[in-house]
């Protein structure tokens, strides 16, 4: 192996980042070591890249950011039974601790003490990186291995779309970007009766009206619109926050997110006259949501393809960002 | 029968109410008419006492108002196989249509046309009433006649406690008014590990410890506080919704019950890393509550004489909402 | 309109039926009277013909048989302001009463004091039927008139599916008769993740895989079967029953449909080791799993014509029933 | 610490059991030693003393028996956080694996490659034990000793009345072993608005209602019976089933706890008919179940020493399983 491999680093509390060559980690005990195959581009990775007051509270630099990823494994440092050298790996980003009064109550996506793989710690935005033992989800070799690295965002969508519950009802994806796109294709898939997507920009409502969403709107019109089910907030900003409110129909649900960066306003009230729910995901089920996105991919059910819409070198990070902050992109894979 | 009955009437959109002498209602077609026996008030009655913006939106003056209420039927005026002349009644307060999308999914308390007894049309503060037979509930002989009147915020609490799901949990009622005491009765009985209430008001705070409550507290203070299972925001006030945020636990669940004046807000980013889930309730469902509801009663589990702590004839209607506004008290009972 | 018209009746308490002409039925009061346009053969019509233990406790001779019928309103004698003449409507079969505690609680479907239409009461197996208002469904003009008349059994495999809850599961469904292939279709739009159909006929396992079951099994064979999520018995028979206990995995679910004529027996401590849960589904949830039957239609997602194998004119029942009896088909429609 | 330790075995496959001297144990890698406090009997030691066939596809010879107990940690042999020497522990029966698909969908408690302890390997009754560190529960001190024995079959109580759903519900616990008395007690914290009872041992009912049931039956009387919206099968017999079918109302649940050494024959029919839910309980969620039943002992809400009726020392076993199996007792508590 290599001594020293080229790497993505944030390296200081500040906008940016550094693409340099570092030294290869050695494996810590509990961990395994992987050659990186690929790793893609999350909205998150804006946000550390910008340098934004939810990541200042959570990074500290320097670490090798990144989280969606796909590798080969190398080297095992402790006791794995389902794991072995050779097989293709990705990370699940949240790091629980097994033993936290959530952990123990199996919640263990929303550990108290979470940590994160690529932005409280080192991540896999480079050539090779290292994953805890127990966060480390061994693929079906059926699934491409393109799509192996955009599993771990593909679960979040699953997991909104399997809380919502969508079988037979209209659905409102507000926010098209990649996690939005698959959210509206699991639904498909899960049965909705109608997905209905909302952007600002038309590259994006065009993408998703070629992967399947029934239609797409700019802005709120409300004779377009009629009312929906479940409304999926998936924008990260407040000002859509209203809008779903009058959006979902009465005894209707919203899920919530997109976390945005300044606080929410609307009307409580308009909560209680609907009698509305509002369910919040933070990450995948561990692992039953890994389980259900495994399966949509292996039986072809859902296909990533159609929202790759970029490729780029690692050495390339810096125009990959660049693409990625137009909004004139579905997903964004690296190859080291 | 008299020809006239003395009655409370919002008679013009304006601050204040009229207590004077009006003709007795004839008994509409598919409604019975009552002779009301107590009555008792809601903090509704309040808003619609003030003119709130809320209440403009709804009531259309002059309406004898009053929703809650306990009568005996002299007159029914349609087919009712479930009631007969003499039956103890009370009134459910959503009127709903039977025929809108709501309805016919068995969400009739939601009602997409629903009309409010008491404020949408007349109600119950008066002698006489009529009530829509499909509204009416035939009460228990077991329950007390001043209980019966005081049912219908009972099936509020209910409502919120059920939804809540409080068995082994820790509840934080939010707001000590008689919704709130009786759902901190209705916690307790419905095995709550600790129900902890919250408010300003020192009078109100040892209601609730005399009544069952485990603690109270006057305002939020870490350190004493803990976290909780469930918020039940039961105020009204939008500066306890980011309190509520605070103060449930990871994965825990707030229950949406009062209505706001102005608009709230919050970081909404709090609820996707806590993974909360927001659930809101509007009245009663019909009639699973009121069925709960009359269960706890009959059996003794809630006993609602320890919150009744005025009593006041119908003529002294104003000063009845002095000691309302005073919040110097639990549930006012109204005799005509 | 004609004085008399041909019907199918239970004239007596013994197998078989009599087709011949009786007086068009005045329209009682809560009814309307509808010119059938196309009904059709249900399993439970079967049982009606032949007389077995469980319709005889139900059926007292002499009825009008017949209860999947569509047909278009010619009088509406009561309040029905959701239809007018000219409606094309469909019945639902359960009759209740909307005073039980059952009907309280939004039961419906399930009332105590049901009454069947077609078995319990006259149906529509004739050329002029009279339906109650409170049981009328009205049609969206975009479904195909055939459709209409099998939305009632499509309804039941849609409740089937929807408490199954299928999304991403795989599905094992015992009996492939009309109701096990519709509940095979939608477990494939709902977005099960393989749907597997086990029936003895040959002609039923080539329909089931022609309209999109990913395979089909003659008898348990462990090696060919694996385990499902959910296993919905739907033959009616005993002898799956144990066969649905070993094919569902642990914690998985049984959803009970078919009717056995013998008592079950089989190993209860299956249940508690595999910790099964079994829920049971009795007709459709009243209206919930009629608007979402009507959804299916309406959007194609469900193309009930693929089940569509047979059609007879009215006065050709006997041989009909023939068919029926014989395995040998799908879903059989009559026209009067 | 000795090196001889009183212990009571299951030395070959046949009827009874040997209490003997036998080598303290060492303490495996994985597992904690401890001296253990009490122990009680459970149900699952009859069968074993009876040598069951469900015992005996589980239990391969010689083994130490008993699996409900509370021990003092000597020593600790690998990682454990959370536990020190001297702490106070209980043990989990069921020893999972961690890495099966059960497991690994937060279902650790019917782990796919389920051990027990104390009758899939040795268990605590004896003067010495080791306890796997993950299914070791650390006791809150300020629960009675002997209470912390019983927190096992507790915990089976709470997990059935949990899924129950028991909050203003009538509730009929067939079997009035412990669990079904814990049972009853749970369901009475948890707000049921009746708890009957059902056994035929007049010893029993006596003891269940000077605990709080509401009342008890020996036998079946529809009359005196009325109906219950959830019936908990606790006997272990099949004779209770069809009782459990007609019990139960439209709608309602039966809980299936007990695991009988006969087929269960009924009629299927009627779970369709009246649309009834089954549900099973294999042991505790690992670790809600705890947590809340800790809550209970804790708050003082359910006090076990009602249900101790017995104590015995460990070298009076055969006289401890002679009272237990004469069915005059509650709980039986052992004393090394």
């Amino acid at each position: 192996m290599a001594e020293t491999m080229l790497a993505v680093l944030k390296e200081s509390g500040a906008p940016g980042v550094v693409v340099k060559k570092i030294p290869v980690p050695q494996t810590p005990k509990g961990e395994v070591k992987v050659k990186v195959i690929y790793a893609s581009i999350c909205g998150t990775d804006v946000g550390i890249y910008d340098w934004t007051p939810w990541i200042a509270a959570k990074l500290k630099p320097p670490i090798v950011i990144g989280h969606e990823v796909v590798g080969e494994i190398l080297e095992i440092n402790g006791e794995a039974p389902h794991l072995k050298k050779g097989d293709l790996v990705s990370s699940e980003t949240h790091i629980f601790d097994n033993t936290c009064y959530q952990c123990r109550i199996n919640n263990r996506h929303i550990c108290e003490n979470v940590q994160f793989f690529g932005y409280g710690r080192n991540g896999g935005f480079s050539e090779y990186a290292t994953i805890p033992i127990h966060t480390t989800w061994k693929n079906d070799s059926r699934i491409s291995k393109e799509a192996m690295s955009v599993q771990e965002p593909l679960g979040n969508s699953v997991n909104v779309i399997t809380k919502a519950g969508v079988a037979g009802k209209k659905i409102l994806i507000m926010g098209l970007g990649p996690t939005g796109l698959c959210a509206g294709m699991v639904a498909k898939v899960y049965g909705a009766s109608e997905v209905v997507g909302l952007n600002r920009s038309e590259y994006r409502r065009n993408l998703a009206e070629k992967i399947g969403f029934d239609r797409t709107v700019q802005a709120v019109d409300e004779k377009e619109f009629g009312t929906f089910d479940v409304v999926c907030e998936m924008t990260g900003n407040v000002d859509t926050i209203p809008v779903a409110l009058d959006a979902v129909r009465i005894a209707g649900k919203i899920i919530a997110f997109g976390t945005p960066k300044k606080p929410a306003q609307f009307n409580w009230g308009t909560l209680i006259d609907k009698e509305i729910t509002i369910e919040s995901i933070f990450g995948r089920r561990i692992w039953e949501t890994w389980y259900q996105t495994s399966d949509l991919l292996i039986t072809g059910k859902v296909d990533l393809t159609k929202i790759i819409t970029h490729r780029f070198k690692l050495s390339e990070f810096e125009e990959a960002m660049k693409v990625m902050k137009s909004g004139e992109c579905g997903k964004i894979i690296l190859t080291p």
